[in-house]
C-alpha cells in the first residue's frame, strides 16, 4: 500500500501535516514552570488588562496571524468543505513562514454561509494578529471581507481579491515603463469578475488605466445588462471601474479588437491566436488561470503577443501572489496596523515594480522571481511605511 | 523602564509570548514547494475529501487541540476577557506539550455568550484533533462542554471540571487504600460546587462513595433549598449525588462534625483548627484553593489532620490537573476517540492510583509528583484502552 503512494501523499503522511505548534522555551525545572504558568503568568495578564496593546509585547497575537477558510473554492479544486482544505491552508502557513518569517494558524471553518463567518472570525479575533481569509468563493469573500475589516481592529486580507491584483498592478507598472505608453492609453481586457478579477479592475483603475473592458461568465460586461451582476461588478459598473464597449459588442473575439492588454483570470483555454491577433500591435497577454491558462505563453507568442506573463513556474514572468502576501503581511505586523489600506496596497505594488531597475527590465523580466530575497522585507518596509505614515488629503 | 520588569514579564517579552507555529520541513528548493503546496497539495485534499478520517493521517488534526477560553474565570484572576487570558492558553498549550508531546493552540473568544461559544467553537473544529474548554465559569461551562460534546465529533474535554475530579478520585483511591477502609464507609465533605466541585461529587459517587456532603455560597447544601441552586446542582441533588445533611444542620462547621474526608474547592482560609477537630478521628483534609488553601497545612496537621492534601507544589500530595489531562489527551488522540467518556476519566483515576505501590503508599505520598515520567504515558494507555474497547453491558 505505502509503497504505491505518490510522493506528496508521502509527504504529507511523514510528520502528519506540515505545521507544527511548540513551546519556543524549554519548560525543565520548577522555576521555569513557574514563570510560564502559574503563579508568573498572572503578570502578564494583569498588564493586558491594563493596556490590550500589551498583548503585542507578551503572547503569540503579535506573530501569528489566523489562515481562515470555508473551503467553498480551494485552488482548483473548487468547493471541497472545511477539513479537505487544511492541506493548502498548512501550505499557505509555511510558504508565509518561509518568505517572512510570520507564522501562521489555520482555522477551518465548518460553515459556508457569510454572516456564521463574519461572527465566528469575530469571536476568534483575540488571538490574532491579522486575519488572512483564503479561498471563499466570489461575491461571499468581498463582504466577509470587508465586514470584518469593519468591525475587527487588526488587518483582515483575502490574499485570492488582493494579492493578484497587487501583483498585477506592479506587473502593469513595468509594461508601461518597457513600452514607454502611459498607463492611460493602454486599453485592457480584464477576463474574470471574481474575487481576483474584480480587484484587477479597481487597483488597474487606481492606477490610472482608463478604459479596462471585463468579460465573465454573463459575456461581455456592460451597463446595459446590469441587473445579471453579482454586486461585485455592479459596483464596479457604478463607479465606472468598467468601461462600456463601444457599439453592439457580445464576444470575447470583438472585445478584444483594438486592445493592447489582456488579463485573463478566468478558465483554461480561453483564448485563442484569432483573438490576440485581433489585437493592437504589440499585444500583452497575463493568461493568469492555473495551471492551465487562458492561452499557452508559446501560442500567444505565435499570434503576436510581445509580454506574455502566466501563474505558472515554469515560464518567464510569473505572477504569483507570493511575491506579495509575506511582506504585506510583515509590515502590517510591524506597524501593528488596524486594518490593511488601499495605501499599503498600493504601496506593495509600486515598490514591487520597482525592484526591476530599468536596465534589467525586459519583456522576458517584468517581476521579480518568488525566491528574490530582496522582495519581502522591501514590500513590508513600504507597507509599514503606508501604515505608519500620518493621513494626508491626497487621495491615493 | 525594562530593567524594572518582573522575570515573569520579561520572560514574557523575551519572544514575545510562549508558543510557535513553525513548518515542520524546510521549504527549500522549488520541488519542496510543488510537494507542500500547489499542485501537490491538491492529492491529500482529494483523500480527505474520499475519506475525512485521512485528515489524521496527511494534516496535523491528529496532533493538534484547541484550547478554548471566554476569559471568564481565568485561574486566581476571575473575569479577565478573551485578550489578557492568552498568556494563560499559551502557558497551557506549553504544559500539555511538555508532558505530553501533544500540541495545542490558543483560541480566545471575545464572546461569553454560551450559545456564541457553542457555535464559534463548532465552526472552528474542523481543524482540531480535540477541545480543551479552559478557565470559563460556572454553570455555563457545563452546558458549553455538555452540547459541544454532543454536537462534535472530537473529544471535548473541560479540565477544570474533570481534571481535579480525577484527580481527587486517585487520591481518595489510594486514601481507601492506605487506611484500608472501603470506599463506602467514608463520609465527604465537598466544598465549593462549581466547574471543579460538582464534578468531584459526581466522580467520588461513582467511585462508590455514598455520603457526599456539600457546601457552597448559599451554606449546607439540601433539598429543602433546591430552587436556590443552578441547574448543576439540581442535577446533583436529583441524581441523590449529594447527601441531605441529618437534623437541621446549617453551619460548615456543623456539617463536618463526624465525617472523614474535607475537600474543598472553594476559598482561601475558610476551615479552621476546631472544624478539623470536630471530624472523625485521623481526618483527611484535602484544601485545595490555589494558592491559599481553606486552611493550612500545619495548621491542619496541628488539629488532628492525618493525610492533607493542597494544589501547591511546596507540600506533599500535590492535586494538580496537570497529573491528567496531557495523558488524557493523549491517549483520546492516539485512539482518535470521538468523545472523552467516563470510561476514560475513571480509567485515568484508577491508573493515576495505582502507580504508587502498596510499599510506597504513604500518608505523604498518596500521589505520583507531577514531574513523574511514568504519569502520561500510563494515563494515555489507560484511556487508550479505555477509548478504544469495544462497549460493554456492564455499567462503569
Amino acid at each position: 500500500m505505502s509503497e504505491q503512494k505518490s510522493p506528496a501523499l508521502k509527504y504529507h503522511e511523514l510528520h502528519r501535516g506540515k505545521l507544527q505548534v511548540t513551546p519556543i522555551m524549554d519548560l525543565q525545572t520548577k522555576e521555569d514552570l513557574n514563570l510560564a504558568y502559574t503563579p508568573g503568568v498572572a503578570e502578564p495578564c494583569l498588564e493586558i488588562v491594563k493596556d490590550k496593546a500589551l498583548a503585542y509585547n507578551y503572547t503569540l497575537k503579535g506573530r501569528v496571524v489566523a489562515i481562515v477558510t470555508d473551503g467553498s473554492a480551494v485552488l482548483g479544486l473548487g468547493n471541497i468543505s472545511a477539513l479537505p482544505a487544511l492541506p493548502v491552508m498548512e501550505g499557505k502557513a509555511a510558504l508565509l513562514y518561509k518568505f517572512s518569517g510570520i507564522e501562521a494558524f489555520p482555522i477551518c471553518l465548518d460553515t459556508q454561509d457569510p454572516d456564521k463567518i463574519i461572527e465566528t472570525v469575530i469571536n476568534i479575533a483575540p488571538t490574532f494578529g491579522a486575519i488572512m481569509l483564503e479561498d471563499i468563493s466570489a461575491p461571499n469573500c468581498v463582504r466577509i471581507e470587508r465586514e470584518l475589516q469593519d468591525k475587527l481592529d487588526i488587518p483582515v486580507f483575502h490574499d485570492d481579491q488582493h494579492g493578484t491584483a497587487i501583483v498585477v498592478s506592479a506587473a502593469m507598472l513595468n509594461v508601461a515603463r518597457l513600452t514607454k505608453k502611459h498607463l492611460d492609453e493602454l486599453k485592457v481586457v480584464v477576463s474574470g469578475t471574481g474575487a481576483a478579477g474584480s480587484n484587477v479592475i479597481r487597483m488597474l483603475n487606481l492606477l490610472g488605466i482608463k478604459s479596462v473592458y471585463a468579460y465573465n461568465i454573463h459575456g461581455v460586461v456592460n451597463r446595459k445588462d446590469y441587473d445579471k451582476y453579482d454586486f461585485v461588478v455592479k459596483e464596479l459598473l457604478d463607479a465606472n471601474y468598467i468601461s462600456d464597449p463601444e457599439g453592439n459588442i457580445n464576444s470575447l473575439e470583438d472585445l478584444m479588437k483594438g486592445k493592447d492588454v489582456f488579463i485573463g483570470l478566468s478558465a483554461p483555454n480561453l483564448l485563442n491566436e484569432k483573438m490576440v491577433k485581433g489585437m493592437n500591435p504589440n499585444p500583452i497577454i497575463f493568461a493568469l488561470a492555473n495551471p492551465i491558462p487562458e492561452i499557452m505563453p508559446q501560442l500567444a507568442r505565435k499570434a503576436g503577443a510581445t509580454i506574455i506573463g502566466t501563474g505558472r513556474s515554469d515560464y518567464p514572468n510569473q505572477i504569483n501572489n507570493v511575491l506579495v502576501f509575506p511582506g504585506l503581511m510583515k509590515g502590517a505586523l510591524q506597524a501593528k496596523a488596524k486594518s490593511i489600506t488601499l495605501e499599503m496596497k498600493l504601496a506593495a505594488a509600486y515598490c514591487l515594480a520597482d525592484l526591476i531597475k530599468d536596465k534589467e527590465l525586459s519583456p522576458e523580466y517584468i517581476l521579480p522571481s518568488v525566491f528574490d530575497e530582496r522582495v519581502c522585507d522591501s514590500i513590508a518596509a513600504a507597507c509599514y511605511k503606508a501604515a505608519t505614515k500620518k493621513p494626508s488629503r491626497k487621495k491615493a
